[in-house]
């Protein structure tokens, strides 16, 4: 770790959003603490922004350089570390390429740069000993990454899986909690800064998916890309899906999931679960995020906080400067940034090896003959139904009921659904679930 | 960190019950693995145990030199690693004193050791640049130690608090559901591998006081000393506690907590709590721990798993193993072994700041007027009664009944019972539980 010669680890930062100016604040804030008590001396040396002079705030210290001209914090001789909080491919990558092929080290939250770069950018740390912190791209403040890299290498992780959007989250808790439509309980969700202006990237699980490439290659060693991992978003879910999952003693969360199939390859999803409501995900609420490690001789490891917003992010972004401040980062020493010494190819498992019980919901135009028909598909393609719910409706022309499954596979049920989805009853298309524990 | 000149980090084991052996296993069928996949040689060269003629095992390495002189393990010139699975204060201290003293690094599991002397072992080895691994000592497999000491350096922890104990938790998971009394409930702990012969330390609250003063010491930096924590064991708990429990949304959980009280300095206590069902720390059941942490920016965070058992204990020993292998492990690098510079002398705070709704039950032999007495002394001492409850009950001679408390202070409370414990109409003496979220 280079340092200047009075043992001040001087930090860049390039990204002056929420998590920039959190980052900014928590580092003002506890330096003289961080000092005083880990024997860590941390000074913030300069910040780039766009919109840099309107920016400047003497609260962060007065030795603070700000510039509009990002390269200029990565070249900066005064800057020992780089912090990226800019979000977003480029100029991010560009930018930590630049800053790691200094020899610099780099702490980024950027889980879609991670995800879609990671390998790449830790191999590069790796090759110029540099570190690269990372734990702030997952879960906010929940330390799973570094779990994965350091508490785990002593078994042999089986399933990583989690509530790892917090803007999912709170909507099924709220959709839950007041009976009121998918459409209605976004604008809340976006009122109150739980989602975005354009939320697709969060209820369509781009997010999550994101976030899982990072966990599954932490935890099984193998270099899973975000296109092999199967995406299914929330938006189709019903006030009546909440209706009929308490009923089953469930809960709807929307579940990542990274798990080694009996073939040895990953199965990787995104996708609404009903979990039981035994379960602690089903206690996950909000904008909580919560992750599951189970492994061959542990487990179930489960790991809960708040995921995201700008105190708990930055507090994890500063701990991992704090450890790259004390020679301990990952790649500035002599372990592989990920835990492993090299990353395997990923083949994903098929829809083959997906078996669970399902949830399926209709809303159908009543007529005589519906159960028949479903009955008959199922049948025909051997799966076999659990139960059947109906609830009393009085409108006939929009009817909803469920059918629950038997274990069945995803390839099973995906054939069925070809035959199901051509009856010509259904007023909305047919929703499958799987239910999980 | 030393190692033979192929690389290999030669380990010596001492001790061979459950978790050394488990230990020795699980290095076994994982070393080769760890090698390939992690980059880390390991191999087991000595086990030391009583007995060792007997326990001889081949399938755990070719190369290992069986013996019952401990001490040889320690100073075998061909053991770079010590993994102490003794348990107890000796011969355990001696031989970690002998092993950092020559500047080699150990892992232990021993909470006991740790909590009595381990600011002492944690100073020697910074001295001797050894590392000192510790993680398996608290919670088993959940790798909270370590996320305390690098995760949450960014900010401050205001509280820490968990269930600590397996066997308290299965005991009181049990009794609540199958309504048995405790001593029935511990000789099905004691059949089943989860409670000891002698199971003092664990209902009494002195095991989970160990691991307290391990997490508060990472938490908080303070020389927290076992001592000093508050200890109230389960053994009072009756089958209507868990009747009432239920009518209040709660239920019992031993928990130990550390938390800065107004005054800044600590509260420490083990203690049965009335937790809310909607909490998490609710659906941690049976034999599983759970640790939750506040900070000033973040949290409250929940980590949660298998808390005991040779298993998860060992690989939990087995990653502070690799750790130290790739030179990253606390103590043999520029971080400190608890994460913080030194130790601050702690003062725990007292009663006074114990804040708390509580829980009275009273087991009494009816007659008139024992519920005027009882509001008269609380009234006497400030304390406001929230509810009574009374469930209708044959038996006149041993009637149990419930007042619920506002919050009070807990000097207040112990003000009013030694009141309360001089009338004539108990039982049994009345128990108070504080009640929280």
């Amino acid at each position: 770790m280079k340092s200047d010669p009075e043992g001040i680890v001087r930090v860049g930062l390039i990204g002056f959003g929420t998590v920039g100016r959190a980052f900014a604040r928590v580092l003002a804030r506890e330096g003289a603490d961080l000092g005083l008590r880990r024997g860590v001396s941390l000074s913030l040396a300069a910040v780039g922004t766009r919109g840099a002079a309107g920016k400047h705030d003497p609260g962060l210290g007065a030795g603070v350089r700000w510039t509009e001209d990002l390269a200029s914090v990565v070249s900066d001789p005064d800057v020992d570390v780089v912090v990226e909080l800019l979000g977003g491919i480029e100029p991010a990558n560009g930018l930590i390429r630049a800053a790691l092929g200094a020899g610099k080290s780099v702490v980024t939250a950027n889980k879609m740069l991670l995800a879609r770069h990671g390998t790449a950018l830790q191999d590069l740390a790796s090759e110029k000993g540099a570190g690269l912190g990372i734990e702030a791209a997952v879960a906010g403040g929940i330390p799973i990454l570094r779990a994965l890299r350091s508490s785990f290498t002593g078994d042999r992780v089986t399933a990583v899986s989690g509530i790892l959007n917090g803007t999912c989250n709170f909507i099924l808790t709220e959709m839950e909690a007041t009976g009121r439509a998918y459409a209605e309980v976004l604008k809340d969700a976006q009122r109150l800064g739980y989602a975005e202006a354009d939320p697709a990237s969060d209820v369509g699980g781009d997010d999550a998916a994101y976030k899982l490439a990072l966990l599954a290659r932490l935890a099984f060693g193998r270099d899973v890309s975000v296109d092999q991992i199967a995406r299914e978003g929330i938006t189709r879910l019903l006030p009546c899906d909440f209706v009929y999952a308490k009923r089953l003693g469930r809960t709807p969360r929307q579940l990542a999931v990274a798990r080694v199939a009996p073939s040895g390859h990953l199965l990787l999803s995104v996708r609404t679960h009903f979990v039981s409501e035994t379960s602690l995900l089903a206690k996950v609420t909000g904008p909580f995020n919560a992750v599951e490690v189970r492994g061959e001789s542990g487990g179930p490891f489960v790991f809960s906080g708040r995921g995201a917003g700008g105190d708990p992010t930055a507090t994890a972004v500063l701990a991992d400067v704090v450890e790259i401040a004390r020679g301990g980062a990952p790649g500035a020493r002599n372990a592989p940034p990920l835990g492993f010494a090299r990353l395997e190819p990923c083949t994903p498992a098929t829809s083959d090896e997906f078996v669970s019980p399902f949830y399926l919901r209709f809303i159908v135009s009543d007529r005589p003959g519906i159960l028949a028909d479903l009955a008959r598909i199922l049948a025909e393609n051997g799966i076999n139904i659990d139960a059947v719910f109906q609830a009393p409706y009085e409108d006939k022309s929009a009817l909803p009921f469920v059918v629950t499954l038997e274990p069945v596979s995803g390839r099973a049920l995906a054939a069925a659904f070809v035959a199901i989805n051509s009856l010509g009853f259904h007023v909305v298309p047919p929703l499958a679930l799987p239910m999980t524990e």
